[in-house]
């Protein structure tokens, strides 16, 4: 037990300092003895975890991938703005989940295959969408896998302009704005006018996830 | 007169060769003596037309300014998409707008103001959605410069999610399917309906600006 605890710290030591690596260089530029530096483990240790460079960064790119779970709706349109909303929390607060958005955008990382995230992302859109529809919440043209594409290609570019312009400040305001260009062109009016996006509810949603999954891990131990 | 030639040229081979450099290696780690060795130029004449590896970004970046323009539309929201979907087209087609587009993407170059290109889009459409809401074509509520940032960022983060997944393949039928998610957010459903907006139209708005480009320099010689 203790050995398995210490191999997750490690393991999670060695991809903090591939995601601060990977951010200060870039991907093409950056080496595995950068990162073993930085993480300060043995070589062996390094290996014991991640094959490669690519690998490596692999690891990073999943840290986006929701393990903060947004608590089910009623309605799916509103779990779908949730998770968007959450995601930007997520990714102005947390190092992590940002080094993995950013290595997804890194459009110089010629040998690594970043389709991963964009790909994940979609699937868990499509799957609400359908939701959604079978609900009756979508307006009847609705392409679930189109319109799962455009959010997530359209939230990339949306973080991407925000860090640009002001390191991520008003990021939680343009991803709400984004949601109202959006959301018109595939929901129900009736559903539209029922919906809460603003500027803080990612944030709500934060503290409401975490709560509910101290309470879930209080009720099992 | 063929020095002032000489001169255009010398600058346009710094430049290609900066864009080749940055798209390779990042702007991190890319050095003005790998542009040197690639322009094949002399050192006096790359400090001649750029002080420093940022004046040399800031070139690159100038490059996905539009220097083709979009004709004149009455429609004003028809001018929005066609300036939307020639620039989607120009990306497909000209390795120096990419490269442009790229750098401004490139999460990792920290002391690289990548603002200009966000800023300068948002501008353009800024212009446009006025017009067109001065003639009557947008939903009352529409805020002109929310709206222009929400499609420049989109745009940013469709481009890079279509170079991850297929290199670009299917960049035209995505910012078609972008444009067909926002507009119904802020333009009026009469004008909606009469709108082109399909994946040819960029490459033809292309042909159709170098016509008039072409005819308005033999008229003028």
């Amino acid at each position: 037990m203790a050995e398995q605890v210490r191999a997750i710290r490690t393991r999670r030591a060695i991809l903090s300092a591939a995601a601060k690596i990977f951010e200060d260089r870039g991907y093409q530029a950056a080496t595995i003895s950068d990162i073993l530096t930085a993480a300060g483990v043995t070589k062996g240790a390094l290996y014991f975890h991640f094959q490669s460079k690519e690998d490596l960064a692999q690891g990073v790119l999943a840290e986006q991938d929701q393990r903060i779970v947004v608590p089910n709706r009623v309605s799916k349109v509103q779990e779908i703005v949730d998770v968007t909303l959450l995601h930007a929390y997520r990714l102005q607060t947390d190092p992590m989940v940002r080094a993995g958005v950013r290595l997804s955008m890194d459009q110089m990382a010629h040998d690594l295959d970043r389709s991963g995230p964009f790909v994940r992302w979609a699937e868990v859109l499509v799957g609400l969408l359908e939701t959604a529809r079978t609900q009756g919440e979508l307006l009847p043209h609705v392409d679930p896998p189109e319109t799962a594409d455009v959010i997530v290609g359209a939230f990339a570019g949306i973080q991407s302009m925000s860090q640009a312009i002001c390191d991520y400040r008003d990021l939680p305001v343009r991803v709400s704005a984004l949601m109202r260009h959006l959301l018109p062109s595939f929901v129900l009016p009736s559903v539209l006018t029922s919906l809460q996006l603003g500027e803080h509810r990612g944030a709500d949603v934060y503290a409401e996830a975490v709560r509910l999954a101290q309470a879930a891990d209080e009720s099992s131990a």
